[in-house]
Protein backbone atom coordinates (compact mmCIF):
# COMPACT_ATOMS: atom_id res chain seq x y z
CA UNK A 1 0.00 0.00 0.00
CA UNK A 2 1.22 3.76 -0.82
CA UNK A 3 0.04 6.42 1.22
CA UNK A 4 0.59 10.09 1.47
CA UNK A 5 0.04 13.54 1.96
CA UNK A 6 -1.42 15.13 -1.32
CA UNK A 7 -2.59 18.51 -2.35
CA UNK A 8 -5.45 18.53 -4.58
CA UNK A 9 -7.88 21.22 -4.84
CA UNK A 10 -6.10 23.82 -2.65
CA UNK A 11 -5.58 21.96 0.46
CA UNK A 12 -3.97 19.31 1.20
CA UNK A 13 -5.54 15.41 2.73
CA UNK A 14 -4.10 11.93 3.40
CA UNK A 15 -4.23 9.79 0.76
CA UNK A 16 -4.20 6.27 0.03
CA UNK A 17 -3.25 4.83 -3.60
CA UNK A 18 -5.53 2.00 -5.07
CA UNK A 19 -5.45 1.00 -8.67
CA UNK A 20 -3.09 3.75 -9.54
CA UNK A 21 -5.76 6.55 -8.46
CA UNK A 22 -5.15 8.78 -5.23
CA UNK A 23 -8.31 8.38 -2.83
CA UNK A 24 -8.88 10.45 0.17
CA UNK A 25 -8.49 9.40 3.79
CA UNK A 26 -9.98 11.12 6.86
CA UNK A 27 -7.65 13.48 8.12
CA UNK A 28 -5.70 16.78 6.58
CA UNK A 29 -2.55 15.16 6.05
CA UNK A 30 -0.63 11.51 7.00
CA UNK A 31 0.44 12.61 10.20
CA UNK A 32 -2.82 13.32 11.59
CA UNK A 33 -4.22 10.22 9.73
CA UNK A 34 -1.57 7.88 11.19
CA UNK A 35 -2.00 9.78 14.78
CA UNK A 36 -5.74 8.76 14.91
CA UNK A 37 -6.63 5.95 12.55
CA UNK A 38 -3.24 3.67 12.31
CA UNK A 39 -2.16 2.38 9.24
CA UNK A 40 -4.06 -0.65 9.19
CA UNK A 41 -7.24 1.58 8.82
CA UNK A 42 -6.16 3.09 5.06
CA UNK A 43 -7.92 0.94 3.00
CA UNK A 44 -11.24 0.61 4.19
CA UNK A 45 -11.17 4.37 4.84
CA UNK A 46 -10.14 5.37 1.54
CA UNK A 47 -13.08 7.80 0.03
CA UNK A 48 -12.83 10.04 -2.98
CA UNK A 49 -10.65 9.58 -6.07
CA UNK A 50 -8.34 12.88 -6.21
CA UNK A 51 -7.90 13.60 -9.54
CA UNK A 52 -4.98 15.55 -10.31
CA UNK A 53 -3.83 14.96 -6.51
CA UNK A 54 0.25 15.70 -6.07
CA UNK A 55 2.16 14.39 -3.35
CA UNK A 56 3.94 16.94 -1.07
CA UNK A 57 5.55 16.44 2.61
CA UNK A 58 4.26 13.59 3.59
CA UNK A 59 4.66 13.93 7.44
CA UNK A 60 4.43 17.72 7.98
CA UNK A 61 4.15 17.42 11.92
CA UNK A 62 6.55 14.82 13.04
CA UNK A 63 7.39 15.95 17.07
CA UNK A 64 10.26 13.70 16.60
CA UNK A 65 13.03 13.19 13.76
CA UNK A 66 15.92 10.86 15.00
CA UNK A 67 18.59 10.50 12.37
CA UNK A 68 21.02 7.65 11.91
CA UNK A 69 25.02 8.96 11.17
CA UNK A 70 26.92 6.10 9.61
CA UNK A 71 25.16 3.24 9.05
CA UNK A 72 26.44 1.95 5.90
CA UNK A 73 29.62 -0.19 5.68
CA UNK A 74 31.14 1.14 2.90
CA UNK A 75 30.27 4.82 4.46
CA UNK A 76 31.78 4.42 7.45
CA UNK A 77 35.27 3.68 5.80
CA UNK A 78 35.19 6.53 3.78
CA UNK A 79 34.89 9.02 7.01
CA UNK A 80 38.21 6.89 8.33
CA UNK A 81 36.18 4.79 10.84
CA UNK A 82 35.47 1.60 12.29
CA UNK A 83 32.11 -0.38 12.44
CA UNK A 84 30.10 0.66 14.92
CA UNK A 85 28.77 -0.95 17.90
CA UNK A 86 25.68 1.86 19.09
CA UNK A 87 23.90 3.85 16.43
CA UNK A 88 24.85 7.24 16.05
CA UNK A 89 22.25 9.44 16.54
CA UNK A 90 20.92 12.84 15.57
CA UNK A 91 17.94 14.76 15.95
CA UNK A 92 16.29 17.21 13.16
CA UNK A 93 12.40 19.21 13.57
CA UNK A 94 9.54 18.98 11.94
CA UNK A 95 10.86 22.58 10.12
CA UNK A 96 13.88 21.07 8.51
CA UNK A 97 11.96 18.98 6.31
CA UNK A 98 10.36 19.92 3.08
CA UNK A 99 8.58 18.15 0.21
CA UNK A 100 9.50 15.82 -3.15
CA UNK A 101 9.60 18.27 -5.10
CA UNK A 102 10.09 21.26 -3.43
CA UNK A 103 13.03 23.81 -3.44
CA UNK A 104 15.57 23.56 -0.82
CA UNK A 105 16.18 27.13 -0.30
CA UNK A 106 19.83 28.02 1.85
CA UNK A 107 21.85 31.18 2.26
CA UNK A 108 24.67 31.63 -0.46
CA UNK A 109 28.70 30.60 0.70
CA UNK A 110 27.75 27.55 2.87
CA UNK A 111 28.87 23.62 1.96
CA UNK A 112 26.03 21.74 1.03
CA UNK A 113 25.89 18.27 0.54
CA UNK A 114 24.23 15.70 -0.06
CA UNK A 115 23.20 12.34 1.73
CA UNK A 116 20.47 9.98 0.12
CA UNK A 117 18.54 7.90 3.02
CA UNK A 118 15.94 5.42 3.70
CA UNK A 119 12.93 6.91 6.31
CA UNK A 120 11.58 4.81 8.35
CA UNK A 121 7.62 5.76 9.57
CA UNK A 122 6.82 4.95 12.92
CA UNK A 123 3.16 3.87 13.00
CA UNK A 124 2.68 2.61 16.81
CA UNK A 125 3.49 4.19 19.79
CA UNK A 126 7.21 2.02 20.81
CA UNK A 127 8.37 2.44 24.34
CA UNK A 128 11.18 -0.21 25.96
CA UNK A 129 10.50 -1.97 22.43
CA UNK A 130 12.08 -5.51 20.99
CA UNK A 131 13.29 -5.35 17.48
CA UNK A 132 10.22 -7.38 16.91
CA UNK A 133 7.99 -5.24 18.64
CA UNK A 134 9.25 -2.12 16.85
CA UNK A 135 9.62 -3.81 13.59
CA UNK A 136 5.67 -4.63 13.68
CA UNK A 137 5.30 -0.67 14.77
CA UNK A 138 6.61 -0.08 11.15
CA UNK A 139 4.09 2.15 9.54
CA UNK A 140 6.11 2.48 6.34
CA UNK A 141 9.35 3.36 4.58
CA UNK A 142 9.94 6.53 2.43
CA UNK A 143 13.01 8.57 0.69
CA UNK A 144 15.10 11.09 2.34
CA UNK A 145 17.64 13.30 1.88
CA UNK A 146 19.23 14.72 4.86
CA UNK A 147 20.89 17.41 3.07
CA UNK A 148 24.24 18.88 5.44
CA UNK A 149 25.75 21.86 5.89
CA UNK A 150 29.26 20.62 6.14
CA UNK A 151 30.91 23.74 7.88
CA UNK A 152 28.40 24.11 10.19
CA UNK A 153 28.40 20.51 11.23
CA UNK A 154 32.13 20.69 11.93
CA UNK A 155 32.13 24.03 13.41
CA UNK A 156 31.65 21.95 16.86
CA UNK A 157 32.54 18.35 18.07
CA UNK A 158 28.05 18.52 17.62
CA UNK A 159 26.57 17.77 14.16
CA UNK A 160 23.45 19.35 15.00
CA UNK A 161 23.49 22.24 13.87
CA UNK A 162 24.40 21.38 10.03
CA UNK A 163 21.73 18.87 10.10
CA UNK A 164 18.96 21.42 11.30
CA UNK A 165 18.46 23.85 8.79
CA UNK A 166 15.32 24.62 8.21
CA UNK A 167 13.55 23.30 5.17
CA UNK A 168 16.71 21.66 3.80
CA UNK A 169 15.49 18.14 4.05
CA UNK A 170 13.19 16.95 1.44
CA UNK A 171 11.07 14.08 2.65
CA UNK A 172 8.86 11.72 -0.14
CA UNK A 173 6.69 11.63 -2.46
CA UNK A 174 4.84 8.28 -0.66
CA UNK A 175 5.00 5.59 2.20
CA UNK A 176 5.41 2.13 1.06
CA UNK A 177 3.66 -0.56 3.78
CA UNK A 178 6.32 -3.26 4.77
CA UNK A 179 3.92 -5.64 3.54
CA UNK A 180 5.21 -4.12 0.01
CA UNK A 181 8.92 -3.33 0.43
CA UNK A 182 11.73 -5.08 3.15
CA UNK A 183 15.12 -3.19 3.39
CA UNK A 184 16.58 -6.05 4.75
CA UNK A 185 16.18 -7.81 1.63
CA UNK A 186 17.72 -5.39 -0.22
CA UNK A 187 16.75 -1.51 -1.92
CA UNK A 188 18.86 0.24 -4.02
CA UNK A 189 19.34 4.14 -2.55
CA UNK A 190 20.44 7.01 -5.40
CA UNK A 191 21.64 10.15 -5.54
CA UNK A 192 21.85 11.50 -8.38
CA UNK A 193 22.97 15.36 -9.03
CA UNK A 194 22.00 17.31 -12.26
CA UNK A 195 21.74 13.34 -13.51
CA UNK A 196 25.32 12.12 -12.66
CA UNK A 197 25.21 9.36 -10.20
CA UNK A 198 27.14 10.38 -7.22
CA UNK A 199 25.65 7.89 -4.65
CA UNK A 200 24.21 3.83 -4.82
CA UNK A 201 24.10 1.60 -2.57
CA UNK A 202 21.59 -1.29 -1.00
CA UNK A 203 19.73 -1.29 2.26
CA UNK A 204 20.85 -4.80 2.81
CA UNK A 205 24.19 -3.27 3.69
CA UNK A 206 22.73 -1.58 6.47
CA UNK A 207 24.32 -1.72 9.71
CA UNK A 208 21.38 -1.40 12.00
CA UNK A 209 18.23 -2.26 10.71
CA UNK A 210 14.90 -0.11 10.39
CA UNK A 211 13.66 -2.21 13.66
CA UNK A 212 17.04 -2.25 15.68
CA UNK A 213 16.98 0.92 15.53
CA UNK A 214 13.29 2.35 16.60
CA UNK A 215 13.97 -0.71 19.67
CA UNK A 216 17.27 0.89 20.70
CA UNK A 217 15.72 4.55 20.41
CA UNK A 218 12.55 3.42 22.22
CA UNK A 219 15.29 2.27 24.98
CA UNK A 220 15.41 6.20 25.95
CA UNK A 221 11.91 8.28 23.87
CA UNK A 222 9.14 7.16 23.16
CA UNK A 223 8.15 6.90 19.24
CA UNK A 224 4.76 7.50 18.22
CA UNK A 225 2.42 7.11 14.95
CA UNK A 226 4.27 9.68 12.06
CA UNK A 227 7.59 9.99 13.79
CA UNK A 228 10.56 9.77 11.28
CA UNK A 229 13.91 7.82 11.41
CA UNK A 230 16.68 8.52 8.85
CA UNK A 231 18.75 5.64 8.74
CA UNK A 232 21.74 6.80 7.47
CA UNK A 233 23.43 7.73 4.16
CA UNK A 234 25.79 4.99 1.97
CA UNK A 235 29.10 6.32 0.33
CA UNK A 236 29.87 8.77 -2.02
CA UNK A 237 29.06 12.17 -0.29
CA UNK A 238 30.25 15.15 -1.19
CA UNK A 239 32.63 16.33 1.47
CA UNK A 240 34.54 13.11 1.36
CA UNK A 241 35.53 13.28 -1.90
CA UNK A 242 38.76 14.51 -3.10
CA UNK A 243 38.83 16.92 -4.21
CA UNK A 244 35.51 18.18 -1.97
CA UNK A 245 32.34 19.15 -3.73
CA UNK A 246 29.19 20.60 -2.90
CA UNK A 247 26.03 21.45 -4.05
CA UNK A 248 25.77 25.02 -5.99
CA UNK A 249 22.63 27.09 -6.57
CA UNK A 250 20.78 25.64 -9.84
CA UNK A 251 21.55 21.76 -9.00
CA UNK A 252 19.25 19.41 -9.09
CA UNK A 253 19.24 16.31 -6.62
CA UNK A 254 16.97 13.60 -7.66
CA UNK A 255 17.18 10.37 -4.33
CA UNK A 256 15.52 7.46 -5.57
CA UNK A 257 14.51 4.00 -3.50
CA UNK A 258 14.02 1.52 -5.52
CA UNK A 259 9.94 0.25 -4.58
CA UNK A 260 9.39 3.67 -3.10
CA UNK A 261 9.91 6.82 -5.81
CA UNK A 262 12.20 9.85 -5.90
CA UNK A 263 12.44 13.02 -4.45
CA UNK A 264 13.92 15.73 -7.24
CA UNK A 265 14.47 19.01 -5.24
CA UNK A 266 16.27 22.03 -6.86
CA UNK A 267 18.84 23.81 -4.75
CA UNK A 268 18.42 27.36 -4.24
CA UNK A 269 21.33 29.56 -2.73
CA UNK A 270 20.20 32.81 -2.00
CA UNK A 271 20.62 35.53 0.95
CA UNK B 1 7.04 39.26 36.23
CA UNK B 2 6.89 35.59 37.46
CA UNK B 3 5.09 33.22 35.17
CA UNK B 4 4.33 29.54 35.92
CA UNK B 5 2.35 26.84 34.84
CA UNK B 6 0.38 26.08 38.10
CA UNK B 7 -1.50 22.86 38.74
CA UNK B 8 -4.50 24.11 40.81
CA UNK B 9 -8.20 22.39 41.71
CA UNK B 10 -7.07 18.98 39.43
CA UNK B 11 -5.95 21.01 36.29
CA UNK B 12 -3.27 22.86 34.92
CA UNK B 13 -3.85 27.08 34.12
CA UNK B 14 -1.12 29.51 32.83
CA UNK B 15 -0.28 31.88 36.08
CA UNK B 16 1.70 35.13 36.78
CA UNK B 17 2.56 36.00 40.44
CA UNK B 18 0.96 39.76 41.64
CA UNK B 19 1.23 40.31 45.07
CA UNK B 20 2.58 36.68 45.98
CA UNK B 21 -0.35 35.04 45.34
CA UNK B 22 -0.82 33.18 41.72
CA UNK B 23 -3.71 34.61 39.33
CA UNK B 24 -5.05 33.03 36.53
CA UNK B 25 -4.26 33.56 32.84
CA UNK B 26 -6.39 32.73 30.11
CA UNK B 27 -4.39 29.54 28.63
CA UNK B 28 -3.90 25.97 29.85
CA UNK B 29 -0.60 26.40 30.18
CA UNK B 30 2.44 28.78 29.81
CA UNK B 31 3.08 27.35 26.54
CA UNK B 32 0.12 27.96 25.28
CA UNK B 33 -0.30 31.46 26.88
CA UNK B 34 3.21 32.44 25.38
CA UNK B 35 1.93 31.05 21.58
CA UNK B 36 -1.15 32.93 22.06
CA UNK B 37 -0.53 36.03 23.91
CA UNK B 38 2.57 36.67 24.85
CA UNK B 39 4.38 37.86 27.86
CA UNK B 40 3.42 41.61 28.05
CA UNK B 41 -0.05 41.40 28.05
CA UNK B 42 -0.09 38.60 30.97
CA UNK B 43 -0.29 41.37 33.78
CA UNK B 44 -3.46 42.67 31.45
CA UNK B 45 -5.05 39.30 31.72
CA UNK B 46 -4.34 38.49 35.13
CA UNK B 47 -7.67 36.56 36.10
CA UNK B 48 -8.89 35.32 39.77
CA UNK B 49 -6.50 34.37 42.75
CA UNK B 50 -5.55 29.86 43.03
CA UNK B 51 -5.00 29.01 46.42
CA UNK B 52 -2.77 26.54 46.79
CA UNK B 53 -1.35 26.74 43.14
CA UNK B 54 1.60 25.06 42.69
CA UNK B 55 4.33 25.11 39.78
CA UNK B 56 4.65 22.54 37.74
CA UNK B 57 6.61 22.08 34.27
CA UNK B 58 6.35 25.80 33.22
CA UNK B 59 6.62 24.66 29.03
CA UNK B 60 5.29 21.10 28.61
CA UNK B 61 4.99 21.40 24.96
CA UNK B 62 7.65 23.81 23.66
CA UNK B 63 8.51 22.17 19.82
CA UNK B 64 12.40 22.38 20.43
CA UNK B 65 14.53 22.24 23.69
CA UNK B 66 17.95 23.34 22.33
CA UNK B 67 21.07 23.28 24.56
CA UNK B 68 24.37 24.71 24.50
CA UNK B 69 27.35 22.59 25.88
CA UNK B 70 31.05 23.67 26.44
CA UNK B 71 29.68 27.59 27.73
CA UNK B 72 31.23 28.23 31.05
CA UNK B 73 34.96 28.54 30.79
CA UNK B 74 35.60 26.48 34.28
CA UNK B 75 33.81 23.51 32.69
CA UNK B 76 35.44 24.27 29.06
CA UNK B 77 39.04 24.07 30.81
CA UNK B 78 37.53 20.91 33.42
CA UNK B 79 36.87 19.00 29.95
CA UNK B 80 39.90 19.64 28.66
CA UNK B 81 39.30 22.09 25.72
CA UNK B 82 40.13 25.29 24.18
CA UNK B 83 37.94 28.32 24.27
CA UNK B 84 35.04 27.72 21.55
CA UNK B 85 34.87 30.14 18.55
CA UNK B 86 31.24 28.65 17.75
CA UNK B 87 28.52 27.39 20.54
CA UNK B 88 28.29 23.59 20.36
CA UNK B 89 24.17 22.74 20.40
CA UNK B 90 22.36 19.38 20.76
CA UNK B 91 18.86 18.89 20.82
CA UNK B 92 16.28 17.62 22.98
CA UNK B 93 12.47 16.86 22.74
CA UNK B 94 9.22 18.06 25.11
CA UNK B 95 9.42 14.83 26.18
CA UNK B 96 12.55 15.36 27.63
CA UNK B 97 11.49 17.18 30.66
CA UNK B 98 9.90 16.96 33.74
CA UNK B 99 8.45 19.24 36.35
CA UNK B 100 10.36 21.14 39.45
CA UNK B 101 9.91 18.83 42.13
CA UNK B 102 9.03 15.59 39.84
CA UNK B 103 11.20 12.46 40.44
CA UNK B 104 13.75 11.60 37.70
CA UNK B 105 13.00 8.05 36.62
CA UNK B 106 15.28 6.26 35.01
CA UNK B 107 16.76 2.75 34.84
CA UNK B 108 18.98 0.97 36.96
CA UNK B 109 22.63 0.71 36.18
CA UNK B 110 23.47 4.01 34.08
CA UNK B 111 25.33 6.61 34.56
CA UNK B 112 23.60 9.81 35.79
CA UNK B 113 24.75 13.15 36.24
CA UNK B 114 23.78 16.43 36.94
CA UNK B 115 23.83 19.74 35.18
CA UNK B 116 22.59 23.06 36.01
CA UNK B 117 21.76 25.32 33.90
CA UNK B 118 19.93 29.01 33.48
CA UNK B 119 17.33 28.36 30.69
CA UNK B 120 15.97 31.01 28.41
CA UNK B 121 12.43 30.97 27.65
CA UNK B 122 11.61 32.28 23.44
CA UNK B 123 8.95 34.98 23.35
CA UNK B 124 8.79 35.69 19.48
CA UNK B 125 9.31 34.07 16.21
CA UNK B 126 12.62 34.73 15.99
CA UNK B 127 14.27 33.96 12.20
CA UNK B 128 17.55 35.28 11.07
CA UNK B 129 17.53 37.70 14.27
CA UNK B 130 20.15 40.10 15.09
CA UNK B 131 21.29 39.68 18.72
CA UNK B 132 19.03 43.01 20.22
CA UNK B 133 16.41 41.35 18.18
CA UNK B 134 16.48 38.21 19.49
CA UNK B 135 17.37 39.86 23.12
CA UNK B 136 14.12 41.90 22.67
CA UNK B 137 12.35 38.38 21.68
CA UNK B 138 13.04 36.93 25.22
CA UNK B 139 10.03 35.89 27.06
CA UNK B 140 11.88 35.09 30.43
CA UNK B 141 14.47 32.73 32.52
CA UNK B 142 13.61 29.71 34.44
CA UNK B 143 15.90 26.96 35.80
CA UNK B 144 17.02 23.92 34.12
CA UNK B 145 19.50 20.79 35.06
CA UNK B 146 20.32 18.83 31.55
CA UNK B 147 20.71 15.57 33.57
CA UNK B 148 22.57 13.55 31.18
CA UNK B 149 23.27 9.49 30.54
CA UNK B 150 26.99 9.71 30.26
CA UNK B 151 27.69 6.27 29.20
CA UNK B 152 25.26 6.21 26.31
CA UNK B 153 26.16 9.80 25.97
CA UNK B 154 29.83 9.06 24.84
CA UNK B 155 28.69 5.59 22.84
CA UNK B 156 29.16 7.43 19.83
CA UNK B 157 30.36 10.80 18.95
CA UNK B 158 27.02 12.27 19.11
CA UNK B 159 25.85 13.24 22.78
CA UNK B 160 21.97 13.14 21.84
CA UNK B 161 21.12 9.59 22.92
CA UNK B 162 22.82 10.20 26.41
CA UNK B 163 20.95 13.71 26.49
CA UNK B 164 17.15 13.07 25.19
CA UNK B 165 15.96 10.41 27.85
CA UNK B 166 12.16 10.86 28.49
CA UNK B 167 11.37 13.40 31.79
CA UNK B 168 15.42 13.20 32.70
CA UNK B 169 15.46 17.46 32.72
CA UNK B 170 13.56 19.28 35.31
CA UNK B 171 12.58 22.92 34.43
CA UNK B 172 10.95 25.63 36.48
CA UNK B 173 9.74 26.07 38.76
CA UNK B 174 9.01 30.09 37.34
CA UNK B 175 9.43 31.97 34.25
CA UNK B 176 11.05 35.57 35.57
CA UNK B 177 11.21 38.38 32.83
CA UNK B 178 14.22 39.94 31.51
CA UNK B 179 12.66 43.37 33.29
CA UNK B 180 13.54 41.70 36.76
CA UNK B 181 16.87 39.72 36.65
CA UNK B 182 20.06 39.61 34.31
CA UNK B 183 21.52 36.88 33.48
CA UNK B 184 24.62 38.88 31.84
CA UNK B 185 25.39 40.70 35.44
CA UNK B 186 25.54 37.91 36.68
CA UNK B 187 23.31 35.43 38.42
CA UNK B 188 24.62 32.61 40.68
CA UNK B 189 23.78 28.82 39.30
CA UNK B 190 24.17 26.26 42.13
CA UNK B 191 23.50 22.46 42.00
CA UNK B 192 23.68 20.59 45.38
CA UNK B 193 23.17 16.83 45.65
CA UNK B 194 21.53 15.46 49.22
CA UNK B 195 22.36 18.79 50.39
CA UNK B 196 26.30 19.34 49.41
CA UNK B 197 27.03 21.97 46.91
CA UNK B 198 28.81 20.13 43.64
CA UNK B 199 28.10 22.89 41.29
CA UNK B 200 28.54 27.04 41.41
CA UNK B 201 28.98 29.48 39.13
CA UNK B 202 28.23 32.93 38.00
CA UNK B 203 26.32 33.56 34.71
CA UNK B 204 28.34 36.24 34.27
CA UNK B 205 30.82 34.28 33.01
CA UNK B 206 28.83 32.24 30.04
CA UNK B 207 31.14 32.52 26.39
CA UNK B 208 27.52 33.17 24.61
CA UNK B 209 25.35 34.73 26.67
CA UNK B 210 20.69 34.48 25.55
CA UNK B 211 21.08 36.73 23.06
CA UNK B 212 24.30 35.43 20.70
CA UNK B 213 22.89 31.99 21.44
CA UNK B 214 19.15 32.49 20.43
CA UNK B 215 20.70 34.83 17.47
CA UNK B 216 22.88 32.28 16.59
CA UNK B 217 20.23 29.15 16.72
CA UNK B 218 17.82 31.71 14.48
CA UNK B 219 20.16 31.34 11.83
CA UNK B 220 19.49 27.69 10.99
CA UNK B 221 16.32 27.50 12.45
CA UNK B 222 13.20 29.58 13.59
CA UNK B 223 12.43 29.86 17.30
CA UNK B 224 8.87 30.56 18.54
CA UNK B 225 6.91 31.53 21.80
CA UNK B 226 7.90 29.10 24.59
CA UNK B 227 10.55 27.16 22.75
CA UNK B 228 13.83 26.47 25.42
CA UNK B 229 17.28 27.31 24.81
CA UNK B 230 19.40 25.90 27.79
CA UNK B 231 23.01 27.43 27.86
CA UNK B 232 25.05 25.46 29.44
CA UNK B 233 26.65 24.13 32.86
CA UNK B 234 29.44 25.50 34.93
CA UNK B 235 32.46 22.88 36.23
CA UNK B 236 31.73 20.35 38.28
CA UNK B 237 29.64 17.65 36.84
CA UNK B 238 29.95 14.02 38.40
CA UNK B 239 31.64 12.71 35.53
CA UNK B 240 34.78 14.78 34.89
CA UNK B 241 35.33 14.19 38.99
CA UNK B 242 38.41 11.97 39.97
CA UNK B 243 37.22 9.55 40.82
CA UNK B 244 34.06 10.22 39.08
CA UNK B 245 30.57 10.54 40.77
CA UNK B 246 27.27 9.43 39.19
CA UNK B 247 23.68 9.56 40.93
CA UNK B 248 22.37 7.20 42.63
CA UNK B 249 18.58 5.19 43.50
CA UNK B 250 16.94 8.24 46.16
CA UNK B 251 19.62 10.90 45.62
CA UNK B 252 17.90 14.79 45.92
CA UNK B 253 19.21 17.37 43.29
CA UNK B 254 18.41 20.88 44.06
CA UNK B 255 18.95 23.36 41.34
CA UNK B 256 18.95 27.01 41.89
CA UNK B 257 19.59 29.77 40.18
CA UNK B 258 19.20 33.35 42.53
CA UNK B 259 16.44 35.50 41.56
CA UNK B 260 14.81 32.93 39.83
CA UNK B 261 14.13 30.12 42.20
CA UNK B 262 14.96 26.40 42.87
CA UNK B 263 14.22 22.81 41.53
CA UNK B 264 14.02 20.05 44.02
CA UNK B 265 14.14 16.30 42.39
CA UNK B 266 14.52 12.78 43.78
CA UNK B 267 16.22 10.34 41.02
CA UNK B 268 14.63 7.28 40.97
CA UNK B 269 16.92 4.69 39.29
CA UNK B 270 14.38 1.64 38.83
CA UNK B 271 13.46 -1.26 35.96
Amino acid sequence: MRLATVSHADRTTAAVLIDDVWRALPATDLSAFLAAQGVARAAGLAGAALDGAVPVLPLPAPAKVICCGLNYADHIRETGRELPSFPTLFAKYADTLTGPADDVVLPPGLQVDWEAELAVVVGATLRHADPDTARAGIAGYTVANDISVRDWQYRTLQWFQGKAWDGSCPVGPVVVTPDEIDPAAGLDVVCRVNGEEVQRDSTRTLVFDSAQLLAYISTFTVLRPGDLVLTGTPGGVGTAREPQRFLADGDVVETAIAGIGALRNTVRLKG
